[in-house]
């Protein structure tokens, strides 16, 4: 994050979580939501929630709660989420195409363009509509399409690869599911994806509980 | 994270990418490695490495570097890795059956011993060599395999259901990629994995992006 930045990084992480209940909501015809309940709902504690919300203007009233409407909207133009971006998937295996055909894509302004495989057997084949591309035509693919972001899901030791092509062409904010690590400028935001990481740290608080259990 | 944690939760998060790399050179017959290497490698800065390391105790030579065996068992005892976890897959869509053949998991000592789908054409299937069982058994799915850890890639709509099943059976440990943000009791371990999630924080990077372009 640069200096310049107005809010955290972790608190960014968080709006997105925000953002889905306020939806969720949204559709149901909520006017007004408390901290408490947002917070709640969104698996965040409510200081924290209020503490973030603060940071970029109030839209809540004591005793009444925030305006669902007006805070969705704040949410979605601070992640730039009132226009479509679109994105390249590098890799259709079964988390590829579990990515193209994600649900929640399209209503947060997402829109798969590219979806990008070396196997010749996947290769000019439809997943959801978007047409498997071969690596070599990569670079064409962002640029006709002009894709922004890319996701990496393809093995470990093609990723690295994959992603100096995608700079190459100009993508600029890239998410890794690769389990390794990507070498990329500085002005290039990486956000970082491993199903075995997770299980690892769910692994220690396992190994802690025995602790715990036995002592 | 209880009070009594003497290690971080952020350190936590990084070792998984420590080990990654110490496995990796310690395949390659590599003895010692210094901290820059290790932390260039695993995508982290020095400073932050050493720091998250010297929370367990020096496996580190001044001049030398780390030991790679050595700090690589220590990472592995304190995330519990040098015992065999039983993983439960519950979803055996496309993100599930990426998961079943995620080829780390075994090198890590996971061991998927169930996967679970309510699609009548899946269930009785075999997915890398693992059945798919109906929700209705799951319970006993968990008891009679002996899994500790759960994995949702399930839609939204049903996850709370299926990790109240898992709970009931005795699950301690959830990883949880369906947006949607679960009720636990608070001494059950979540991660969360959120695709949509991750696309809007670098939505936003994207968004801060242009602002500097066109200033």
């Amino acid at each position: 994050m640069s200096t310049t930045e107005q809010i955290s990084g972790a608190s960014i992480g968080r709006l997105p979580l925000y953002l889905r209940e306020l939806t969720e909501l949204s559709d149901k015809g909520v006017a007004t939501v408390s901290s408490e309940a947002l917070a709640e709902a969104s698996g965040v504690q409510s200081a924290l929630l209020r503490r973030d919300l603060s940071q970029f203007g109030s839209y809540g009233t004591r005793g009444v709660g925030y305006n669902v409407q007006q805070l969705r909207r704040a949410i979605l133009r601070i992640i730039g989420g009132t226009r479509v971006r679109r994105v390249i998937i590098v890799g259709a295996g079964n988390l590829g195409q579990a990515l193209v055909r994600h649900a929640g894509f399209a209503d947060l302004n997402f829109k798969v363009v590219g979806l990008v495989d070396v196997a010749p057997e996947l290769v000019g084949t439809e997943v959801n509509g978007v047409v498997v591309t071969h690596p070599d035509r990569m670079i064409e693919t962002i640029r006709s399409t002009g894709a922004e972001l890319a996701v990496v899901a393809t093995p470990a030791s093609a990723a690295q690869e994959v992603v100096d092509l995608a700079l190459e062409a100009g993508i600029t904010s890239v998410l890794n599911m690769a389990p390794v690590a990507l070498h990329v400028p500085a002005d290039v935001a990486v956000r970082n994806v491993d199903f075995a990481q997770e299980l690892q740290i769910l692994s220690y608080h396992q190994a802690r509980r025995r602790v715990v259990e036995h002592a």
